[in-house]
C-alpha cells in the first residue's frame, strides 16, 4: 500500500488510498493575487497569517506556501521570502507544509527551514527540472509533486501525460527515490474547453494508481475554468476524482460546498471510520433555506410512515 | 450500447451509459407522507399536481408515481387510485412516468392508461413477483426496475445481490425480455450503519454494467439515512455513482444541491455536450454568500495575474 508521509514539527499525515483525502490549502500564493504580492513584498504578512489560520480552521490537511511575488528576477527575491513565509506559517499552524516554487533556490531555501517532512511542489518531466529538483528530494528525504508535462509542453493526449509521469517515476528511482514519494499531478484541463477532461483524469488517476502505485493530486479548480457557477463543478469533481482513486488536491478549503464534498466522499469511500469526522463536523448543521426537515424528524417519518415497498426502504 | 427507452405521449428519453443521468422524481409517493395519503384518499390531488410541476421545473427527467395510500387491502383501493393519479400527472407534465407499486393489479391498471412507454417500478427476485410482473413487462413492452433481493431478503453480501440481479435478467430472458429493459437497483444500504455501503454500490454498479450490460438505479437517499446534514452525503454520492456507471436514480429533484451535483457530474462525465445544459441552468447563478468572485472577474485575474508556474495554470 502506497503511503506518502508528510509532517510538520508535531503532526504526521499519511497520504494513501485508504486515508481521508488530503486537502492541500492553496491560498498562500501571490500568483494572481496582486494585493497579496504587494503585501508580501512590503514585509506585511497579515493576509498570509489570516489565510493560514482560516484554511486550517476550514479543514485543510496541509498548506501550500508560494512566495513568488514577482516575475522579475525571482532568484533574487524568492528564496528569502520563501524562508520568511514558511517560518511565519509554521509558527502559527501545526499542519505539514508544501514548498511551492518554480525557483530551485527558493525550494532549497525552504527545505532548510521547514520543520518535519514538507512536500516539494513541484518537479516536471523536463530534464533540467528533474536534475535540479530530484537531488533535493533525495538529500532532504521529502516527497515531491510531479507534474506530467515536459519540454514539449502539456500534451492533450492522456497517454502521453501518463508516459511523462512514468518517466519521472523511473528517473526518480535512479536517484533512489521511491514511488511513494512521488505524487503525480496528471494535469487537469478545463472541461469547458475540452469535454473529455474529466474522463481523462479519472482514467489517468486509475492507471497511475494501478500501474505506477503512486498517489496523485491536482490543481482542482482548473477543471471549472471559464464556466458559470464553477464552484459546483469543482464540488462535483471532488467525489469523482476520489472515486477514481485520487488521494489529494491543491484547492481552496474555505469553500464550504467543496469541503462538504471532500468530507462526504471520505464517508462514502470508507476512509472516515464510523462517519466520525462527518458527525463531528456536521452534527449541529442547520439548513439555511428552511426546507430540509431535521434528520431526527426524517428518521421518525421513515420508521413510522407506512409499509415497506419492494425491497427498498421508504424514501424520505 | 445499452439503451433503455422510456416515453410519455410526446417525449422519449434514453437511459444509457452515454446519456445524461436520468433523475426519476420520487415525490409523488404517499409512503411516509400521511398528509399526502389522506389527500389522495379524499380525491384531492393538489399536492400531486404541485409535486409534479415542481419536480419537472427542478429538472426531473421522469416522474415516479406511487398511489399506495394504505396498507389495509391495497388491492381494493390502489388500482383505481393509480389510474387516477397517472391520468392527472400525464395531463399536466410531458415527462415519462414510472408506475411504482408492490400491487400487481395497480401496475397493470397503470399500464393500461399510461401513455408512451412507462417504466414499471418494480420487480424483485422473488419467484412469485417475477411470475406476476415479467408477463406484464412482456405484454406491454416496457422496461422494469429489478430490485436485487429475493425470498431470503436483502443480503448484506454484494456478491449475493449481484447473483440475484443476474437471475432476474436470466429469468426475464426466458420471457423474451432484453437486458436493456431491465434497470437493476443493487440496493443502497445506509452508510451510517454499514461503512462499506458506498464501496459495495460502486463495485456492484460497475459489475452490473460490465458483466450484465444493464442500466442501474437506486433509491438515492437511503445512503444517508440517520446521518446529520444528509443532503450533502446524498450530493457527494451522486457524482460517485455516476463515475461508477450508474445511469439513473430515484431521488428528490427539488433539492438544489443534489441537482447541482447531477448537472456537474454530467458535465464531467461528458454527457452534457459543450456544457450546454450546465450553462443554460447556471449562467445567471449568483452566489448567495457574496464571497465568490464572478467567473468573468476570475478569468481576467487568471489571465493577467502573473507568470505560469510549473505546468499548471494559475489557480484562482
Amino acid at each position: 500500500m502506497t503511503r506518502t508521509i508528510v509532517a510538520s514539527a508535531t503532526k504526521e499525515i499519511i497520504i494513501g488510498f485508504d486515508q481521508p483525502f488530503c486537502v492541500i490549502g492553496e491560498r498562500i500564493n501571490p500568483t494572481g493575487r496582486k494585493k497579496l504580492a504587494a503585501e508580501m513584498q512590503a514585509g506585511n504578512f497579515d493576509t498570509v497569517i489570516a489565510d493560514a489560520l482560516a484554511q486550517v480552521a476550514a479543514g485543510a490537511t496541509m498548506l501550500d506556501v508560494n512566495a513568488g511575488v514577482t516575475a522579475v528576477d525571482p532568484n533574487a527575491t524568492e528564496p528569502a521570502l520563501m524562508i520568511k513565509t514558511l517560518e511565519i506559517v509554521q509558527g502559527i499552524v501545526d499542519v505539514p507544509l508544501s514548498i511551492d516554487s518554480s525557483v530551485t533556490a527558493a525550494i532549497e531555501a525552504g527545505l532548510r527551514v521547514a520543520k518535519g517532512r514538507p512536500l516539494i511542489n513541484s518537479v516536471t518531466g523536463e530534464l533540467e527540472k528533474l536534475e535540479a529538483i530530484l537531488p533535493l528530494v533525495k538529500k532532504y528525504n521529502v516527497p515531491v509533486v510531479a507534474i506530467s508535462n515536459d519540454e514539449t509542453g502539456i500534451s492533450e493526449d492522456p497517454d502521453v501525460r501518463f508516459a511523462v509521469a512514468k518517466r519521472i517515476v523511473e528517473h526518480a528511482a535512479d536517484y533512489g527515490i521511491k514511488p511513494e514519494d512521488i505524487i503525480v499531478d496528471p494535469l487537469v484541463m478545463p472541461i469547458g474547453a475540452m469535454g473529455t477532461a474529466g474522463l481523462q483524469v479519472f482514467k489517468l488517476v486509475r492507471r497511475l494508481r494501478e500501474e505506477l502505485g503512486v498517489n496523485t493530486t491536482c490543481g482542482l479548480s482548473n477543471i471549472s475554468f471559464g464556466l458559470p457557477h464553477r464552484h459546483a463543478i469543482n464540488a462535483a469533481f471532488i467525489p469523482m476524482v476520489i472515486a477514481s482513486g485520487m488521494t489529494s488536491a491543491i484547492m481552496n478549503p474555505c469553500r464550504p460546498q467543496e469541503m462538504e464534498m471532500v468530507h462526504g466522499a471520505n464517508v462514502l469511500n470508507a476512509t472516515d471510520a464510523n462517519c466520525q469526522s462527518w458527525i463531528r463536523t456536521y452534527r449541529d448543521y442547520k439548513p439555511s433555506n428552511g426546507t430540509a426537515p431535521s434528520s431526527a424528524a426524517e428518521a421518525v417519518a421513515a420508521s413510522t410512515g407506512g409499509r415497506r415497498r419492494g425491497g427498498r426502504s421508504a424514501r424520505v
